[in-house]
């Protein structure tokens, strides 16, 4: 079996995730997380939350997964969210036009092609449609939107569409956020939530979804003050996948620390080599194996215009590099649009330190002169001396003598007829005046990562997942860290009778009162029941037996290792804690004995 | 200002909740949670999951939004999940029409009439629209889906919808989560989400939204031996509203303890008594006003058809009782839907606890008799005499004698045929067998207690709401219980220099690293800073000041009473702990300081 197909099947036997409605033949892009999977979704969310959102001080908010097409308008979606489309006159299944073009050649990134260019390898190339054979060579490539569209109230008037990210919930709320930040930048807001892409044919299963969890994080700095706390990371090892290393020959990864790597420049932006570094730490804590991962840096044909530089995190599995995380410097483009299309202010007021006195130039040009003298065109003049005056207040300024009007125009017509002509300065009424401002209104900069729950899940499972042999027998398990395994801790009696089951169920829920996530388990033999938990990935088990009434004492059991100890109950929940938070090694806890 | 203005006033201001996408005028029925509300909402669901799915030993799933179409076949969602609509002829606006005629007259519950009653009812009382006055007489009264409808893939070829309820994604899994239960019942499964409802015409703000978020538990069980353990739940006093009582005269709310209330029948299933004991304390526990709560039966014309027994709870707010979860026996009627529609096997394979040995009847006639004999009606009495050994062995059994043809077969052209026709009994090869049985396939029945997130959190809030008069000055604060406040404890430093703001920034650093919810304030008056946790609902408030330097204590200051007490640092972390579990009391900490 393929890593992969071990991964599914091990999902679907222990509940972490299956196709969704399988009873119903299932619809492609659509996963259920069973009761292992959406327990271990929970902790790495829980995980990111503490990371992202509390440590660094940002406010979470959740806001609706359907909303109203001018917020769509605005952000682009509507416009441009687009993959293509190719339709089979034989059978009329829909597939990615420029994905069967990279199927059928050798070429990479096809995406970044135009329909008709597409449509011409099709051509070419004489593809034919995966699913019947048919031929597609004189098909259409056309732009299908990806977002899925809805309806909100009765008939059509008011289209909807399910968030493509959760980004734009915090984008369109921004003059009521940055309230709540007393209008101090930097700020930054956060969202766990569904987001949707109405892909044409899904595959990879939990790699791309239909419906899909997006952890987004939108920093908002004044780009020209807000600097990160890269001295606080600065020796980070980053593992970088850089455009050059990428386009020079390919020189692989290189393994520069954050803070070099944005001195030097290979990262631009500090905050994106700030956030870079928290996460690493973030996904060796939640179990990503280091070893299969790498920070890729976009190529320019990658990237939105508005995005000056765009690094992902990158996990292998399967054999494939999948991308975890998106880091992109978006500019003010976000902000700008929503200022533009909105009916609200998305500008922060920024108070100087100390008010500016700026000096403001004005003309006053004498009518009752410039009247009689220029006729119809007079107006056409002073406004153009009033332009002037707060442009390039210089000219008058520093003016000796009067102006000619060829100077002060850039405009043939004009200059031709007034040829030789002069403006009096004193007829222009030219002032300076000392205005003092105490601030200015100023466009933020956004820094967004985003997070893909649902891949970084299937990732830990996969980096996570182990065979080995037991005592001559095959086991599987997963070397889940504790700290977002499903359940943390197995209670089982050695049997269901003699007062043994009740003592364990006790046991089990002492511990769950004490904040664990306990799974108790009597049915079937000890090993079978070690066995269930290794595959779940649970870090240790509890054995109630008949010793436990003498000496009050259970046996613990170490997955990774299978070694067993012996351990007073009295205390257990510190210990469990302890071992838990890497504060104590299971070597040294209780009295070793021999394995099962 | 009115219960509802003040209430969500201060939930704009203090970012609890507001109308998404109000720079782009809004979409009625969709609202955005802020920071203070997206916290208060988690712990609100982390309570909930606490007590309903961790506490009962079920498992909860996480299932996607979107659905496909042959699922809500099945559920009867796409066929009769409907509101009554009519539409103006003047201005295009679509309203409800049951509505529009409880608003036009005396009725309650217009909802149960037939559209041609309702539209009837609008014609005689010639009612206008509400919008723009306009005549609704002569216009059709239309049954409206309230699905979001949209389409998975490109095409209309694959419909999806926006579910109605999380409840669906657990039902369809059903043949994978009794896997999980090892076949087991009873067993449970939860799931918190969002959850859409198109509403014709959403008024009422946070109680009546079109994307919201349920928390659901569907209990599995067979009817015939699952017993909850109501014996712990037995001295509840629970306020019931009953059937009885509100058609009898309205006799209001009665006092009853949940032992006694199922025992007496007013609560017809032992389990809806068992969860509306548990909830009442969750309710309680998460702050709602138990003088403001009652659990209301429903009457005979609300129920579904296929539910027994139903309950709502409900709390008073802005005047009205609004329902806050609903408590449904429904009966083997999802299950058996989805097990008639669908393509795998939605019972459960129950092993009886002795094996059963039965007795089967077979049949084997000699065809080398019946076929020269009856020619080409030998198949047909070969089959009636096998249908007859399954059905009525005893007529076999105890015969003595052959059998007359008439006797066996109720086909008067058969009968006519071979009247005074006798089988002889040897020719039939009748035999009884001992079958020994291990057990049968049942439909569980569900029980299912399905929580609206979004109204407790109105009702929380609403609940919590206090106005009072500090020393002179009117205060507004939300006395959320501490177990749920957005914000456990604020940290100020007395003013932001002299190294008291790096001080109060550790101390609430070391906080949030002991796992509570922490807000650093600097900016502002002490009194102001006070007021803004106030508003939020944060229990208590510590003040780093010069003589913290001194003696390492600092001041707390309890919200509800406003009173102030000097504490040491050294042990902070624990003594906040027994403050949030209620093991301490305020009054009994430190000493007492003179109100700021």
């Amino acid at each position: 079996m393929s890593e992969r197909e071990q991964v599914t099947e091990l999902a679907k036997r222990r509940g972490f995730f299956f196709q969704t409605a399988e009873a119903y033949g299932g619809v492609a892009g659509f996963y259920t997380y069973g009761p292992t999977g959406a327990a271990l979704k929970e902790n790495v969310q829980d995980a990111w939350r503490e990371r992202f959102a509390v440590q660094e001080g940002h406010m979470e908010i959740e806001s609706p997964t359907v909303m109203p097409e001018p917020v769509f308008e605005a952000s682009g979606h509507l416009e441009g969210f687009d993959d293509m489309l190719i339709e089979c006159p034989e059978c009329g299944s829909s597939h990615r036009a420029d994905h069967l073009v990279e199927d059928a050649t050798e070429m990479e990134e096809a995406e970044a092609l135009e329909p008709e260019e597409i449509a011409g390898i099709i051509a070419e190339h004489d593809i034919l449609c995966p699913a019947c054979g048919g031929r597609l060579a004189d098909e259409p490539v056309g732009e299908f939107n990806l977002m899925f569209e809805t309806n909100i109230g009765p008939g059509t008037a008011s289209p909807g569409y399910l968030r493509p990210e959760t980004a734009q919930g915090i984008f369109v709320e921004f003059p009521r956020l940055k309230e709540y930040a007393r209008n101090q930048l930097p700020f930054g807001a956060t969202q766990i939530g569904p987001a949707y892409r109405n892909e044409i044919s899904p595959r990879k299963g939990l790699v791309r979804l239909r419906e899909f969890t997006q952890a987004e994080l939108e920093l908002f700095i004044d780009p020209e003050t807000d600097e990160p706390p890269l001295e606080d990371v600065t020796s980070v090892e980053l593992p970088l996948y850089s455009a050059d290393a990428q386009t020079d020959g390919d020189r692989g990864v290189e393994t520069v620390p954050a803070g070099d790597a944005v001195e030097s420049g290979t990262i631009e932006s500090a905050w994106i080599g700030y956030y870079l570094a928290i996460s690493l730490k973030f996904y060796e804590r939640i179990g990503v194996d280091l070893d299969r991962f790498r920070f890729r840096q976009h190529l320019g044909g990658e990237r939105a215009h508005y995005a000056s530089d765009c690094w992902d995190a990158e996990a292998e599995v399967d054999g494939d590099w999948i991308e975890l995380t998106g880091y992109a410097y978006r500019s003010d483009y976000d902000l700008r649009k929503h200022d533009e299309y909105a009916d609200d202010d998305f500008t922060v007021f920024k108070e100087y330190d100390e008010p500016v006195k700026t000096r403001s130039a004005t003309v006053n040009p004498d009518m009752s002169y410039l009247g009689p003298k220029y006729g119809e065109d007079a107006g056409i003049i002073a406004s153009k001396l009033e332009e002037i005056a707060e442009r390039n207040p210089g000219l008058f300024e520093e003016a000796e003598d009067d102006l000619a009007i060829p100077v002060l125009f850039d405009d043939d017509e004009i200059e031709s007829k007034y040829e030789g002509e002069l403006v009096p300065l004193d007829k222009i009424h030219f002032e300076i005046e000392e205005v003092t401002k105490t601030g200015e209104h100023l466009l933020p900069h956004v820094i967004e990562p985003s997070f893909g729950i649902d891949r970084l899940i299937y990732t830990v499972i996969t980096h996570a997942y182990r065979e080995d042999e037991l005592a001559g027998e095959e086991r599987t398990y997963l070397e889940l860290p504790p700290a977002i395994a499903p359940t943390f801790v197995g209670v089982f009696p050695l049997m269901a009778r003699d007062g043994l089951d009740e003592r364990a169920t006790d046991l089990a829920n002492e511990l769950r009162a004490a904040g664990f996530a306990v799974a108790y388990d009597e049915a079937g033999s000890i090993g079978r029941r070690y066995r269930r938990q290794d595959e779940v990935g649970t870090p240790y088990c509890l054995t109630v037996d008949y010793d436990t009434f003498d000496d009050e004492t259970v046996t613990i059991r170490d997955r990774d290792t299978a070694a067993q100890r012996r351990i007073p109950i009295d205390g257990l929940a510190e210990l469990l804690t302890e071992l838990r938070e890497g504060d104590r090694r299971f070597e040294d806890v209780g009295v070793a004995v021999a394995d099962a």
